[in-house]
């Protein structure tokens, strides 16, 4: 079974008709449920088998210490690991005295579904146990996303062929055992009993547990509460110990007779509040659900995710698959960020352990574009939360040698985590990510009280890190040395062209920033001369060009670098960082990732439309993807510059990375920038969207794989575009809201409310199509009308970051 | 007290007239003996106090893990360190039961002196107990330069105010406990209990133990052998303990009379041999020693040096401290490299564990250019240890994807050990370095059969791999991308002057080997195709030039970077890499030791003289010296340009590093490079000499301060050539051999036997006085006639490699 057969293809949602115990943890993954603030993975209520057991709380960590062969000044000493938090999740069957494991005995039906629109995981199993018993087994699970703190399952149980002794056994368990690492770098390390037991407490059905991290100080409370609903007479029971609470129901069902056993979990953490004051919080949450009760979970999970489709579902037409792997991306970033609440959004969201559960750059470079026009407020608590972390990114700086602020390459509460500093501290292009993504939300939202109170203060300290970075060379060019951009297979390079073009834009962010809040500024001790500064040095910006070979080159020198031996460079070495040393690859032209392809996307207005063309092909012959950070931005400028067919095959890379298991490591988590990426290459790819102008700017064009794409957008927090688009022509429409001008093509309009304005759309110029590395060209993929699987995963695809 | 205080200022020896519990560890390196096989640090005899202990026998070392905080391809995984091994230097003495410990009682004299002519250790005390018995304690120790495996000790103490009691205890002491690491990355690791115990056995005044390292299973055995004079009836006897073997010897002194006890011990080790082969090997080797006697010894080691100065001595007239200094420098570097037969030339000798050991390029930029003219045999077994290591170099090479061989950049062994690439692996000019070394001694001693039979396969395998990690840009030029050169201030970058430099020797001296070895290079697979490949890379070998400067950049884009704020950097921030972030220090303009400028000595002819003026001076101002290996490069090129006192200072601090403890960490042994360095100074520097084309050439000009300069060099087996240098002329006197062609300024002279020729010095032209970064300055060293200090250490200076 190939990794995709697992699911059928249908529009909404994503339904799994049998278990493969071999590829449990990738399920576990796909089927995660979060709201931002607690993850569950998409374990089996029993708990076991389990791929990879996992209940995550954003923000909660362990230290671990960072270990160097060689010490040097200013590396990170004390790393932070996510850790698998209490597992509230747990139901345990007995039938009979057998527990319920679908290792033993004979299952007949496993399915399991989950409905983007109602955010509910929902299982069935028919199962026979080793002594001849059939039960049928329905669950449902949902992680709420209208009350923070809150997880609920709905559980029951149904003897088919005759009378069954019954026990169900709901839990909270704390230092599961976990399994042991792989010795993959890029898996995280694993943690063995972090929590140490600080209360434990039941009455009646309720039990609590609370316990605080060894090293990192953070203290954990997890509750549940229960409702039993019996055919038969039942009996329940609580007992708990430091690690440990279980409720227990007994009963004898007859033939048909059901159990039904509702629970309500509800967690909190907190690295300052008391053990009562913790423990308190969660009972009063576990209250509160109660109090709505299970149908009342569910209808307001329903609605959240209705008025959030409504205003944010993007539609493709010729592709079921691809609509269906959109969807599934657009429901698993609403999950990542929709209550994180001053909390990072890391890259995994809460859906494994990967990249030890820290967020990167990830998020403000490919989420946050797109919650920025569906969930605009989950954008504004993300960047509010690196507003928090400013006084440690001003140490960080200070610790540098640098003013401003340096935010971590990667990280879970703020400090730099990054044990390798040529591709962590040296990508200070983060900087600039994060400036760029308080731009676009302010100017999408128009939210100038964020704006003057947050956003400010983080343009204005990337800004003056960016100053004291670079310096004015001879000839008065503004430079950049000893830098590494997005590409991590180059290191350590001068003016770096993505790196200097964001930190122009950052530079006069801050300065235009400061002149619309003169006052706050001044607060800030930003004075005209300060902002003369940044305007000087962003006008003086050295942009290194090739002009024999009429590219920009990624990097001083990069084009005058050794091709990489692509042609001698089997299948099975990718991804090359696992089988090459870095110096090699650093000296190379080899790209792992859009890096200059980037730049034209996000600094599209420093390109001209020739230049694109030749940079695009150029990189495209060197870019090797080992990273899940590239495919979409290739479609989204292989679409800009022509190559739509060629867009269509990185936007379904993008969007199937994940249900195709792309990387070979959706095991450890999914991968949420490739998730957004997939929503990028649609709205920015064939959209056309670009938002770096005071104007949004379209310039739709579709492969000839797709009949209609259909995105909605929320702009200026009370207008609602939508942009349907054909072949032939597209069609604004504005659902809510009075008027909003915007370009197609070159052209101005203003589209009115209820007054859909349709332009027509050039006919596509037919290219050549571009090279890449041989065997790392992206699967070919055809239109589909139905439900059926066509498309053929690049050999030995594996992701590297 | 200051560092230098400590000495008497003398031209043939080193005294210290009293002892500092403070700085032992300082004078532990200073006057420690070693053979080059077997170290000795000068702990005193009694074993404590002590400020390191050390016995170090060359190729012993134990295996650590390299830890990464982030893994990646390639990366060694396991480390080597040094290990102090069995303690035989001990001799602890009791004086009516109160042991000799000269932290009570009253020290009335303690003396320590190092001859250089003999290589004896001398020391006496006059010492009184806390119960108020006075006795002088004189011993001598010796490590044998002509019996490898052998040191001696002979102890003599008297009672000089009445009768006494008296206990020696001779030891052997395996397992040392020593002082805790202080956190200094530069200090080695430190090993607790290494030594995992094997055998040990007694036999009469005889008695050995035999031991094994945990991890890299070497087998190392020590023994010992007593003879005692006494003037008394005396009792000896011995005890063997699996980590410790005692013989003691008991008698009672009357006032006057005296105790004398000679020790002879030896040393083996193997990684191959058995338990009673290493064993016996030892036995034989303590027999030998013994059946030499003490005055044997003595009288071999005598002559052994005698032959030493008469062919290999500087002789410096004007300042005699700098002529103790040299003459200092001369002795270590010859203990290092006497006796080493195919081991490595650690960076620190045998005088401590200092970079855990490590040999670095350092013995073939810096120690073998001096051991070439005054013991090339040394060399020989010091290019051979290289030679030895080619399987483990080649395998690095193809692990890196290289052809060739790859050196290692810093081992014992032979493995690579570094564990931070960009300053380890990213350094491969050290292939250049050996090849430059192997070419170097060839030419100077006409050995043939050694170029035949070790050379240039070490030349071959370099420059295989210097054509693979190269490439042709699109006009042709041979570029080497994403190295580090010596300058570890910078890092990864292209096209590096001093390595493209070197390589480019490089492929041009295997393709000359090859044509004078064609059946042997053959069947290396070296055909007439590859040594066109090299020499056609050589040629077309790309070296950048800063057209608006007119200096060489030290690699691409160099001079376009930030100039370091040498200004704002105060005194206590130098070394720089202990208080600013590698990031920091690479792209930016500060130079930690020289490239460049190493580059203009080992590659003079790649430079006009006038590329050479202005290049020296451009670095000067940015070169801060963190490093112990420039001080005397630059003091070579400063003569070279004209800048004698400016040379003659850069020449004292070369001289004086380990007499000043300028670099602060002499305590972990000695800084051979810079040693040898000071005697590279010299004899390059005021000398003049090149060494690069066929004949020698020198270009002698003194500075103020000296009167003279003279010095010999063994040349091709049976010549040696004196060279007496005075302000205004230079003599040259064939003392052995028939004739020799030499280059004097411009002139072709031939020197024949007992006909020598002398030449007029031109008076130098003033030239204006060199800025270097404030605060960074070498101190200025004025002329000085008699036995006094005037030179002032740069403050704060600390060394950082």
């Amino acid at each position: 079974m190939t990794a995709h057969d697992a699911f059928t293809i249908e529009p909404w949602g994503l339904c799994e008709q049998s278990l493969d115990l071999d590829v449990l943890a990738r399920a576990e993954s796909v089927f995660a449920l979060s709201n931002g603030h607690v993850g569950m993975r998409a374990n089996l209520d029993e708990g076991e088998p389990h791929g990879l057991p996992g209940t995550y709380l954003n923000g909660v960590f362990e230290l671990r210490p960072l270990p160097y062969a060689e010490a040097a000044y200013g590396q990170p000493e004390s790393g932070q690991s996510v850790i698998n938090v209490t597992n509230g999740k747990i139901i345990r069957l007995l039938v009979d005295d057998e527990p319920f494991d679908l290792r033993y005995g004979d299952l007949h039906e496993h399915q399991r579904r989950l409905d983007f629109r109602d955010g509910l995981l929902k299982r069935s199993a028919l199962w026979t146990s080793p002594a001849g018993r059939t039960v049928r087994v329905t669950s449902t699970r949902l992680v709420s996303l209208t009350q923070r703190a809150v997880a609920a399952v709905s559980y029951e149980v149904e003897p088919v062929d005759g009378p069954a002794r019954i026990v169900l056994q709901s839990e909270l368990v704390a230092n599961e055992q976990l399994p042991s690492a792989n010795g993959d770098p890029r898996a995280s390390a694993v943690l063995e009993a972090p929590l140490v037991a600080e209360h434990h407490a039941h009455n009646g059905a309720k039990a609590v547990l609370v316990h605080q991290t060894r090293f990192s100080n953070l203290r954990v409370a997890a509750t549940m509460d229960h409702i039993v609903e019996c055919d038969s007479p039942f009996q329940g029971e609580t007992e708990t110990e430091p690690d440990h609470a279980r409720y227990s129901v007994t009963t004898v069902l007859k033939k048909g007779q059901k159990l039904r056993l509702v629970k309500f979990i509800a967690y909190g953490w907190s690295a300052a509040r008391s053990l009562p004051a913790v423990r308190d919080q969660v009972a009063a949450a576990l209250t509160a659900a109660r109090f709505t009760g299970w149908d009342g979970l569910v209808e307001e999970q329903r609605q959240y995710l209705q008025e959030f489709w409504a205003r944010s579902d993007i539609e493709v037409d010729g592709d079921v698959e691809l609509q269906q792997a959109v969807r599934f991306a657009l429901f698993h970033v609403l999950q990542a960020g929709a209550r994180t609440e001053e909390r990072a959004i890391p890259a995994k969201g809460l859906t494994g352990p990967g990249y030890d559960g820290h967020c990167f750059w990830d998020t403000e470079t490919f989420v946050l574009p797109v919650l920025t026009y569906c969930l605009p407020d989950a954008v504004a608590q993300a960047l509010r939360w690196r507003y928090t972390t400013l006084p440690m990114a001003r140490e960080r700086a200070a610790q540098l040698g640098l003013a401003g602020a340096v935010f971590p390459w990667r990280t879970i509460r703020g400090e730099e985590c990054s044990g390798y500093w040529p591709a962590g501290t040296a990508a200070f292009h983060i900087g600039a990510d994060i400036a760029r993504a308080v731009e676009r939300y302010v100017r999408a939202t128009g939210d100038a009280g964020f704006e003057r109170d947050f956003g400010m203060e983080i343009l204005v300290e990337t800004a003056r890190m960016w100053r004291s970075l670079g310096h004015h060379d001879a000839e008065g060019r503004f430079r950049i040395d000893g830098v590494t951009g997005p590409d991590e297979y180059s290191s350590i390079a001068d003016n770096n062209v993505y790196t200097n073009l964001m930190a122009q834009a950052n530079l006069r962010a801050a300065a235009d920033a400061a002149t619309r809040h003169l006052h706050e500024a001044a607060a800030l001790g930003v004075n005209t001369e300060e902002m003369a500064q940044w305007r000087d040095a962003a006008a003086a910006m050295y942009i290194p060009y090739d002009e024999k070979l009429g590219v920009h080159p990624q990097a001083d020198g990069f084009t005058n670098h050794e091709m990489w031996d692509f042609e001698n460079t089997p299948a099975e070495k990718y991804p090359l960082l696992l089988h090459f040393p870095y110096y090699d690859l650093y000296r190379k032209q080899v790209v792992k990732q859009a890096d200059l392809v980037l730049a034209m996307q996000v600094r599209g207005d420093a390109f001209t439309a020739e230049q694109k063309s030749r940079n695009f092909a150029y990189y495209e012959r060197l870019t090797v993807r080992d990273s899940s950070l590239s495919a979409c931005t290739q479609a989204v400028i292989a679409a800009e510059v022509g190559h739509l067919d060629l867009a269509y095959d990185y936007l379904a890379e993008a969007a199937l990375m994940d249900l195709h298991d792309l990387g070979g490591n959706t095991r450890d988590g999914l991968h949420m920038a490739s998730l957004a990426g997939a929503c990028i290459s649609l709205v920015a790819g064939f959209g056309g969207l670009r938002d770096h102008d005071e104007h949004l700017v379209f310039r739709p064009r579709l492969p000839s794989g797709l009949s209609r794409v259909a995105f909605a957008m929320r702009l200026r927090g009370n207008l609602v575009l939508h942009v349907a688009i054909t072949r032939a022509e597209a069609t604004y429409t504005l659902r809510e809201g009075e008027a909003i001008k915007l370009v197609h093509d070159e052209e101005e309009l203003v589209v009115t409310a209820d007054k859909p304005v349709s332009r027509p759309i050039p006919r596509p110029v037919p290219l050549e199509r571009l090279h890449q590395p041989p065997g790392r060209e992206p699967a070919r993929r055809h239109a589909q009308s139905g439900p059926t699987v066509a498309s053929v995963d690049p050999t030995g695809m594996h992701e590297g970051e």
